[in-house]
């Protein structure tokens, strides 16, 4: 019997544990995340672990609501040691979830605590973590984490002045990017597209009256986030889609949206992949990687959504056949395709992104995501994954996470990640030839990552 | 090596025999099954073992049809004892399925007989199930199984007048509990709507002319079957759907259904919509539990249910992604939704509906159902259910069986679901602390569907 | 630890030893495969291992692109030691792939060597490779892999005439029987079907005016290719489909093809539709098996397509809900259902398929295709057919590919499948009874698929 996450946690082998140790060391690259940068540039400090933990993890507030805490504990007006206490109470039920796992990590690597969190343990988890925050910030949890390089999560109109305050302050050595995230200018069906484009053309300094003019704002936006550094650009979609149109059909969408008209889905699909397919282009000139995020349904939950807002635990995957067009979309790119990464949140499209990243050079499947960051998920992506094409080239994990304590994910990965190849040798499918393992560990836990994208 | 379904059977270590030997004293709550309370109330005998296992089981006469067997074999005329004959002859071949186990479980803890049933010992089998029959009987099999309490299904124009007989009997200690299941009501695009209505008129003893009265009607019959201690509503759709309209609109098609119009796909999705939303607020009115079971397509080989009609193994999962509606179902409750638990058939959905069921407090997914109830199936269920949401929130198993005997499926899924829990401590993913894997031991066993159900 | 594929590969205890020893010595029926029967006829050799493995194998062009190698160095101009030594370099690459596995399966049994391939070792095994193949050729690799019979995939305007000259050939004792393939009299809404109608009608010596005349020239064909020992027909569809129309419907559409019209997506339907449940009935009279395979999405990079053609890499898994259909299909067979293998690319349809093929005497689900032809497919495959219906009624492995070198496939899959099998008996959920488990093996290595087809 093992002990609960002990030095061997989720290692089953000797050949697990050597890879691991190998592993562990590799400096965290962080492609994909959304951390606040005004809060590394601030270096924020937290109250208490409840502001830390519980302030704005919507994985954690689903759990609850199912362990059916009322929400005043919750998102609500309760005191912070009584959300705490209920908070620790329902971790104890979560037996199997990653969370139960990520939660105990994160005490152990960033407070020391050593002792399992139920129940009767808050008080003094409560204490000693209150204690131990006095010293900590974000920045010291980053820099615990041997983190090398973070890529945030940007809008087009972002200013990005934290970046700069951050890239100009030498005594924080750790490479904070940008990365472009045009949902909004994309999403040209949800109320407020107009007045988005009215900031966009300020930050872009430049009238946009028209989708070429839009392409020309973007440009402009593309070229001051690659000027700090930028190399990715992210894209959430709903689902996969193709719908090619003539240029002249895109500018009479972009037209009606402007004058404020409601845009129908069909349209809103047009545009989209018109300028997904331009904005592809202009990343393949720069190097960038093109992420794709598709397969969710957000706010579900229409009566807690006007409630609570966006990001509050009411997403869930879309089993709609999301990726039925992701093979047409990344063919309709033709020579403007730039490295991609694609990512679905249904885990039962696994073999079939696979098998269809597999038909174009450069695309990448991406790291288990959101749901599906949890042991089997990994488990299954990397079964895939490693099935259908090459596990050596895989860019590894990222922690799409709001959080700064998540960095303890690239651990839990990189464990499950070495136990699954060192299983492929212990098993005689793979030879147990040290050299050759290091290799596709070192690509996986760094080296891929950091030359795909060119960091 | 282990011995053929013996003491540890599916327990692979020392913390699995430890929780399933506290594990398997917990009564039964078969809070969804469809035994007959007819058989119950008069304690039905069974002249012989072909009787009770392939008088009705079409799971068997599935699996002997694709061994080839003549139809006369199955539900046709040859006599028993050739029946079991061929039956045997047919379980040999099926390793790996789920009946392979359940038979023989029902031989062991009902009949005592240790060996194995294939062509050569059917005589033998025969011969002695024959004999012990003589002292069995539906209540005997029930009382053996450890039951607390069963739900049996139930259309709402019922009288449940056996349901009266049995709890009038004080001879009998198990609660046999009504369920309500007004599949007929919603089911208005099937030939003999209009008749049904007629029956639920007289059941409900009130007139039926309008959408109106129709909610007026199941109201009383809904009250009808609360007086008898119904704690819960089942419904069988054939996919998630969700198509909201207008009061009129639902009027204008049921007054079309009742001049015995033929409605069409569209409309009866309506109407569906429309009386499952009214019905879901009438049992949260009573802290009833709405149960969905969703995704199989029925009876889809014609020429068979010509000659055979429904339920003869004719039956599939519908791949059409039945769970597209889902989270559209669930929020267009709103203030209605009650307590709920969803199903699908088909196992591809199972993160999809996790993810699902996490937007809405009061909803959980079911565990695996029909095509699903096998060692793999509860496995990826389980495994889901604790990665999304709470291990220790599941309702746990139901039977879903017209046979006295699917008992043992309880003891097959509390050995599955020990080992799985077993499994997460001596991995090091949960501690290793008795007393927390016990509470959740007895939650998902007993505890949780009492609570849930309020029984 | 385990060595890296020694004798007791993928074995995992003793029972499954014992089994695999007991089903390594069955000879081979590969009942499915594209090899060229040309070649066997000629006895075709080859010059060096590059034409032996990457002339025509797109599984390993593949994952060369994913390696970002250069074209020119995969279907290009590159010298044959070049391009070897790329491949060499990628496949190191391809931890848990099961072309690292085939391909060194295929250095042992073939070619005697032991050792790793890598980038440093391809100019040893280059030699090494080189020096055999003088002594090896087509019918060399068949015999050496214990084959009794194969089934190549012939279209229906197909001479056979290599066919007969194998048949003459007293020097070769393995039975090469064809298969008719009819796509392309079913693809109607293809480019050149007009075209293939006339190559057809000399074929089959008779006029096609009409889609009546297309019955008899197919059944004309059929009768030719049953002459030459021909037991199956394989149909290839892009998605299971069912649209059914009058016969008179079917004539407008094929004479609207005739006359060279393009054909649209609904006709296309009615027509396969039509021409399929004709041909099936033809099939039954015969005794033949009617295989469908389904769920791929072809060429679907039409840059590379244009330059490389089809069968080049470029197709992968149509995750568009490719069996909505299966079970009205095979309904719409009726009496005419010939016995039937269903095959679908999407692994997260097993269960539905297993389900939906459990309602149709004589349908059986295929072994893992294509893409999920590696441990995790198969295993997958394995345990939803057994969970729904008789492991000991599967019909085992085919080798579905165009090199001679594939046959080693079939140990692979043997050694799983044993292991699969010893796994159900060590684990108690079957009798440790070496008798009914060799039964079981005897079945799926060999006796179920001479006795389906009837070879």
């Amino acid at each position: 019997m093992k002990n609960f996450i002990d030095n061997d946690f989720l290692l089953e082998n000797e050949t697990a544990k050597t890879l691991y140790n190998y592993a562990k060391d590799f400096p965290i690259i962080d492609y994909h995340c959304h951390i606040s940068p005004k809060e590394i540039a601030e270096d924020r400090h937290f109250k208490n672990i409840t502001e830390l933990w519980l302030g704005g993890d919507h994985y954690k507030w689903r759990l609850m609501r199912q362990n059916s805490v009322d929400e005043k504990y919750i998102t609500g007006s309760a005191p912070d040691r009584d959300k705490f206490q209920k908070w620790a109470e329902t971790l104890e039920k979560a037996a199997g979830n990653p969370i139960y796992v990520w939660s105990h990590l994160e005490l152990r690597r960033y407070f020391g605590y050593d002792g399992i969190l139920n129940g009767m343990a808050a008080g003094e988890v409560w204490e000693l973590c209150g204690e131990k925050l006095k010293g900590l910030s974000a920045r010291k949890f980053i820099e615990m984490s041997n983190v090398e390089l973070i890529c945030t999560t940007d809008d087009p109109a972002d200013d990005l002045r934290w970046h700069k305050v951050i890239a100009a302050d030498a005594g924080f050595k750790v490479r904070v990017l940008p990365s472009f995230r045009p949902d909004k200018p994309l999403n040209i069906e949800l109320d407020g597209f107009a007045g988005y484009i009215s900031a966009l053309s300020r930050a872009a300094e430049t009238e946009i009256n028209s989708f070429a003019d839009l392409k020309t704002a973007l440009i402009k936006r593309i070229e001051y986030f690659d000027a700090l550094g930028c190399r990715t650009a992210d894209h959430g979609l709903t689902k996969a889609i193709y719908s090619p149109c003539e240029e002249a059909e895109a500018e009479r969408v972009f037209a009606a949206a402007l004058r404020g008209e409601k845009i129908n889905l069909s349209d809103a699909e047009k545009h989209k992949t018109a300028l997904l397919i331009f904005l592809g282009g202009e990343y393949k000139k720069r190097g960038w990687v093109m992420q794709l995020h598709y397969g969710c349904d957000r706010n579900v939950n229409t009566k807690m959504f006007k409630e609570l807002g966006p990001d509050t635990g009411l997403d869930c995957i879309n089993p709609a056949s999301p990726s039925a067009y992701l093979a047409r979309l990344l063919d309709g790119f033709g020579d403007s395709l730039p490295k991609t990464i694609v990512y679905s949140l249904d885990p039962s499209e696994n073999t079939a992104i696979d098998s269809i990243s597999g038909c174009f050079s450069g695309v990448r499947h991406g790291a288990a995501w959101w749901f599906n960051d949890n042991k089997a998920g990994i488990l299954n992506q990397l079964t895939s994954a490693a099935n259908q094409g090459l596990l050596g080239s895989f860019t590894g994990m990222l922690t799409d996470s709001r959080s700064f304590l998540s960095y303890t994910r690239h651990e839990y990965f990189r464990r499950i990640f070495c136990n699954f190849l060192a299983g492929l040798a212990e098993g005689g499918e793979y030879p147990c030839d040290e050299r050759a393992l290091r290799k596709i560990v070192r690509g996986v836990c760094h080296g891929n990552a950091a030359e795909f994208f060119g960091f």
